[in-house]
């Protein structure tokens, strides 16, 4: 043990089927370049479940998720400077990388050739654990290079969601150049879809959302949506075909992207943001108007901080139910039946 | 009957499952904009036996396929500005379109949005037999604006495959803005894989072949690929994951583009060029890497002869194996085992 060690309370999985529990453990005595922050909200995104499940390979237990982190900085090393005690900052989905491949270098870190070190469940030799935990918890300590700024014009507890739903839908907006006169598609409307709809509007595109069911219809529409269809509605459906530019698919359940790559126009894309199980994909509509499917990763720490200012210019902010850390495993529950609106975020107040 | 009507001799499918056999029918009075060929070659394109054998869609029997035509020009209509008799003109895929519609106005006939009309198999009511026919035939009559001008360099032979083989691979080699310095895979060495190894060779590419089949590793080395790799050799594709910048994907019978996705870089694509059945895709791929998987489509009449003055310049055409008309249903049996170096062409003197 070492007394310069940081000592956290969290919530923690401690197998792929229990509830989450508490659990106290150590981070890393901050180094030089270090910040330690003081947590204040924690997003819960749907990639903690499926983690802490094992759906995307074997984890090591206990294991404290969270990647949508605010908090207030409480401590900074001798080299920080970028950040000072009192600022408000974030942690979204990684908390370092290689700073030396060619993704590194060109900002893009959640692409690192060698592998990112994600917020939770990345192995890391100067943790006391060994690995990284994330952000259902009371402190954090990170490289200043990994951290974001939070404008002082978003409210904190709807800024937490920005860090992983905000800057995954962000990112692909702007990398298929989204803007005035393009015709958007949303497939699926949670905390993903949410921020799609109200970043691809500000961004002056007509944004249209496809879901499953109709009872989003009102909720889509509030959120900023032009047009909301019901996907299994063939006449609408058929209506719309080669009207959108780009698709951005939020939806990790498995679902049949043939019924959406007919919507786009010619060298339309209709981009992955979830990781559903491998899925049939017809060859015509993809050769017959020189369509793609893509995927698009999160957002490096550059991008990230650009859609933080850009929501902050914008007015934009996650729409969330504010929970006390020891209602996560209901919250869970409710995020499995898709009630929430959109996004729950642990107040870690009720930790500390 | 119209006395003025075209006289044609050619091959045909009369249903599904019969071989080819002689079919005498008539081509249209040319008008003032057509420009009437006597055909002198004319590829074989493994879409011809998947068009005849119903296998894209019902059809009309009997039918006349071709779309890889060479031949010389024996009149002209009042109108026609471009050609005049004696020159050596080609047909590809398409011989008219809406010419209103955004993608005609682009130059991209073949992805007119009310349907271009092909060479072969489209209703035409301006063809007395209500169809068009191909060029396994003696005369062709089309509108001069479809008409390519075949490059006096180019031995006739084997210019016919440039016009489906040729385009269909240059065309993706420039959307995606091949060039010097960019790793290219090319999957399948048929018509197609021949055309696209050499094309993106003379762009200054870096060319791996990819085929299920060690035996052609030869063929692809003289063809001018760097590298050639059996696509079930795990080692091999190890080696080269995250290693290509573009896949030109020619192979049109089932198979596992996951295989293959894995080998490109950050941002790569990987195109389809056949129209495979619907086949599984993972997601992780594309998304950890923003991947994405397309289609392309032949070419537009510009983009073709811009292909075409490309080879002349390059010094590049197919390589080809000629036969008579009368020994086409032959020629389809080798074509089916792979059994072709790299393209028959039939030599409408056969018929004559």
């Amino acid at each position: 043990m070492n007394p310069s060690n940081v000592a956290v309370r969290s919530y923690a999985a401690y197998d792929s089927k229990s509830e989450l529990k508490a659990f106290q453990f150590e981070r890393r005595n901050p180094g030089a370049f270090d910040v330690q922050i003081d947590i204040l909200y924690c997003g819960v995104c749907h990639s903690d479940l499926h983690f802490i499940k094992g759906d995307w390979g074997k984890i090591t237990y206990p294991l404290v998720p969270g990647h949508e982190i605010v908090g207030k900085v409480e401590q900074v090393g001798t080299e920080v400077k970028k950040f000072k005690v009192g600022d408000v900052v974030g942690v979204g989905c990684l908390v370092d990388s290689c700073r030396t491949c060619p993704s590194c270098k060109e900002g893009l870190e959640q692409y690192c050739e060698t592998g990112m070190t994600m917020t939770y469940g990345s192995a890391a030799s100067n943790e006391p654990t060994g690995i990284t935990h994330g952000g259902y918890s009371t402190k954090i300590v990170v490289d200043e290079n990994y951290l974001l700024r939070i404008p002082s014009t978003i409210p904190l507890k709807n800024a937490a969601p920005l860090l992983c739903a905000g800057i995954t839908t962000y990112s692909p907006l702007r990398y298929w150049k989204v803007g005035s006169g393009d015709r958007i598609g949303v497939v699926g409307l949670g905390g993903l879809g949410h921020m799609a709809v109200k970043l691809a509007r500000a961004m002056g595109a007509e944004v249209t959302v496809f879901s499953t069911s109709e009872n989003k219809r009102n909720d889509a529409m509030k959120l900023g949506a032009h047009h909301f269809v019901v996907s299994n509605d063939r006449v609408e459906m058929e209506k719309r075909q080669t009207s959108l530019t780009l698709i951005i698919d939020t939806v990790s359940a498995s679902h049949d992207y043939n019924l959406y790559l007919g919507l786009l126009k010619r060298e339309g894309t209709m981009v992955l943001l979830g990781l559903p199980e491998p899925t049939v994909v017809a060859a015509v509509p993809l050769v017959f108007k020189r369509r793609s499917l893509a995927g698009s990763l999160i957002g490096g720490i550059r991008e990230t901080q650009e859609m933080l200012d850009f929501c902050a210019k914008h007015e934009i902010a996650a729409d969330v139910e504010v929970i006390p850390m020891q209602e996560i495993n209901k919250a869970y529950e409710r995020m499995l039946k898709g009630d929430v609106h959109y996004r729950f975020v642990i107040d870690l107040q009720s930790l500390k």
